[in-house]
């Protein structure tokens, strides 16, 4: 599919979005024909080279990270340098280390604010029957990193299904040795929610996991 | 926001997602993590430069439409070249024109197989209130082709709608006096809808345009 310059320009760049997830032939066309008005047009009718536009900026921003975005050394996750903001920032807290899934994940507790520490991304969660075990996900790190960090508090961050939950569970075999605190986030009924509207399985959890008041 | 190379690169492509339309920050920081994860982490975490990714694939088809797709000299429809296929493919009906409001029109028309004709593309409708009038659609050069390209039948295949009904009247006005077929595309009931299901606007007109059997 790369440098085909035979095939149509316009049904190419259908055929390039429509590789993105959840973007189906009808939503790439349409994205297409908006991109192409957006950013060919302008100029009656000829291409307008140079200037910038929608195109050329989505495609620079495409260039870009496949130039500068890597794995940050310590923690995994996305960054454009050796190491990523969250693990050079000195005032965050280096004791406290919480493990997730992936760089979405980071993203998403960050932008709750309750979180001051370091992070460890772990690009996956087990799921044998999908050929992930622990060596895929470098299970075997976290350990030598709370090993050679001083990590106190290890918060198992991993998602509440069955793959998150079974990941948590090998990270606790493999953490409690170390004897330091390890704890897994709640779950339950999420804020704001009804009890008549939430499904049996998140009741469940939050009829198992009751805290005393 | 044009090469701003201080900006993260993550940030900045969740940024230029986030323009396309129908796409919002979460959309778009998804595609975006998408992305990085099919392009930019296969190789053991760096950059896997020179290889064909996702996102150099994008972006060279990005790049690609910038550079090649201009308008049609004729009909108006997107092309690379000087004139699209269907203005020179010879087994197509030229003395039918079938006039619509974009090329996203073109393609439906197309892919319904029900044409043979030659198109001409409006790029919009009528819509005094949005300051679009007759000049900004360039109507004067429908009635140029006309005559130039000895046309017998001119197809009004605007939309269903306020702005599309008015396009058509204005060019039913137009085009009367060249003496010419003028036709319009029927509306009524969609094949395989049922009238409980269908929308008052839609049921009037289905009634007022039926046809005798």
């Amino acid at each position: 599919m790369y440098p085909n310059v035979s095939i149509d320009p316009i049904q190419r760049l259908i055929l390039e979005l429509g590789r993105l997830p959840g973007i189906g032939e009808r939503s790439a066309a349409r994205l297409a024909f908006h991109i192409i008005k957006a950013s060919c047009l302008k100029q009656g009718g000829a291409a307008s080279s140079g200037a910038p536009s929608l195109a050329r900026d989505l495609a620079a921003a495409l260039i870009a990270v496949t130039e500068q975005v890597r794995l940050c050394r310590s923690c995994q996750n996305l960054c454009s340098s050796e190491q990523c903001s969250i693990c050079t920032d000195p005032r965050r807290d280096g004791r406290v280390l919480c493990i997730v899934k992936g760089v979405a994940c980071v993203r998403a507790i960050e932008s709750s604010g309750g979180y001051r520490g370091r992070y460890h991304v772990l690009h996956g969660a087990l799921a044998p029957l999908d050929g992930i075990g622990p060596r895929e996900l470098k299970l075997d790190e976290v350990v030598r990193r709370i090993q050679s960090e001083q990590i106190a508090e290890v918060i198992l961050a991993t998602n509440a299904d069955v793959e998150g939950d079974a990941t948590a569970l090998y990270l606790t075999q493999l953490i409690r040795p170390l004897g330091i605190r390890i704890s897994r986030i709640a779950s339950g009924i999420p804020m704001g929610g009804e009890l008549e509207f939430i499904d049996q399985a998140t009741l469940q959890r939050a009829l198992e996991e009751r805290r005393s008041v």
